[in-house]
């Protein structure tokens, strides 16, 4: 299972514009309110996400409708508040422990509280916006204009060339920690083409073929990891030093061990809920 | 060739943060500026993009840095005044004439010119943006917020099941007209994941597997659409009228026979710069 992937929930997008429905069940007794701190999840004993009633939120939260489990409807809290945003990072090691199903569930939670929070104005006018559509967008008080949630689609992906795979190192990466590199899509570029500039401009790699494996939803805050795998021209190597502090090419042998949690690797892998572990795993597979 | 896509041209990403650089590649007298009538490309009696210099631009425009082309460097004009965005549809017949390659290069601009114009101020705080990055950002006058373009990705997927596929009509197509159905991917869900959704939602139709085919650039306004195609489990279909005006199965023979511009063709396609016409000319080739 990709991280982040495998929810089951019923999004019920008919619902959303349904405001006395919407009203309805959040008044229900089965109702459940996720429960957090800041923007982190709040797990029950078990390690579970942990949940309360509506009627429980605090008096200046929204509810953000996140759709029916079953017959049972699901929000999260918007609080007018508190603005902190936590990094990504901080939360690592708790998501480690979650289960994939609570960890999806969570992050469709994150992604719209923190787009939220950036977008209380309207970029066209400056004036204040309101959610409606039982928070799947905000609407200018002013012009009148309609904001939905924004999910920003980054490709990340492996260079293969002479069964080696190619992994870079970010600035911001703990100890040892190589990956897959990525980079968000620009305006007027496909998929593939995305692919062959990022590998250009952050390693000099030359791109002769793209293709896509899987994708995956993430959270910090509203990406779609696209993962590729593309064929390299070469093994040379002309890093960005802007981009990355280092990129090396690694073979079947190493990328296995990294994986394995092997200490002899040549390199400590990404978080297992990441897209690059799966890319990681789908090409050590592969034959 | 998929539409918007092919495009040679050199972002040069990193001069994009090079002030005095890209001052000095607008004034070069090789640097060529895009003319558009509003946010309609201005052709050339050849039918190609027309260019002059940026020294040549309207006194209330600033400069958009859209790449290199070779050692050509190429701007688009973004102007404070005008404010209209036309609508996709009143573009259509001129891109049927246009070059691939000038479609791509005029839809990189026209992403970025309507995103300026929607982000005129902070979404984080409301105060004024001014762009910066060469025009691939914009910056708060107040937060100090950094705010780049916006890439919407959708899903747009050809349902399949005993060799025919699905097909729906939006309320907004002209007549007889069918394509692929297609919606926005959410927060939270992959790409397979909101193709499963979105088939379900609009027609009810129930997914049982999904392959990525090939993706494109949409820039009315910036869109990434990602083309696909789908098991389904049935050829039952249960409409959603809020979304469709129509849907059905057609055969291979009848894809066929509306992409050669039959007459008796069950359907009208859409037209061939869109990833749903590609979509199709890749399903009646596949064996």
């Amino acid at each position: 299972m990709i991280g982040f992937t495998g929810l089951i929930l019923d999004r019920a997008d008919s619902l959303r514009t349904a405001v006395e429905q919407i009203a309805a069940l959040a008044g229900a007794e089965e109702a459940r309110l996720m429960r957090l701190a800041g923007l982190e999840p709040l797990l029950s004993e078990e390690g579970r996400l942990s949940w309360h009633s509506p009627r429980d939120r605090e008096a200046d939260s929204e509810l953000l409708f996140l759709g029916l489990s079953g017959e049972t409807p699901l929000f999260a809290p918007l609080r007018q508040s508190e603005a902190r945003t936590d990094s990504a990072f901080s939360m690592f090691a708790v998501l480690e422990t979650m289960l994939p199903e609570d960890a999806a569930l969570w992050g469709i939670a994150h992604s719209l509280i923190t787009w939220h929070r950036r977008n209380g104005f309207c970029g066209a006018c400056g004036t204040v916006t309101t959610p409606f559509r039982a928070g799947w967008g905000r609407r200018c008080d002013g012009c009148g204009t309609e904001h939905f949630p924004r999910v920003d689609p980054v490709v990340i992906m492996l260079a293969e060339h002479q069964d080696r795979v190619l992994l870079g190192r970010q600035p911001r990466f703990p100890p040892r920690r190589f990956s897959a590199l990525a980079g968000f899509v620009e305006p007027g570029e496909s998929i593939e083409e995305a692919v062959a500039r990022e590998l250009k401009e952050e390693a000099g790699v030359v791109t002769i073929g793209v293709r896509y494996v899987s994708s995956q939803p993430w959270p910090f805050p509203g990406q779609l990891m696209i993962g590729c795998i593309a064929q390299a021209e070469s093994l040379q190597i002309q890093l960005d030093p802007t981009e990355l502090d280092d990129a090396m090419w690694v073979d079947r042998a190493g990328v296995a061990a990294a994986l394995a949690g092997d200490e002899a690797a040549p390199f400590i892998p990404p978080p297992p809920f990441a897209i690059a572990y799966s890319l990681l795993t789908h090409w050590t597979a592969a034959d």
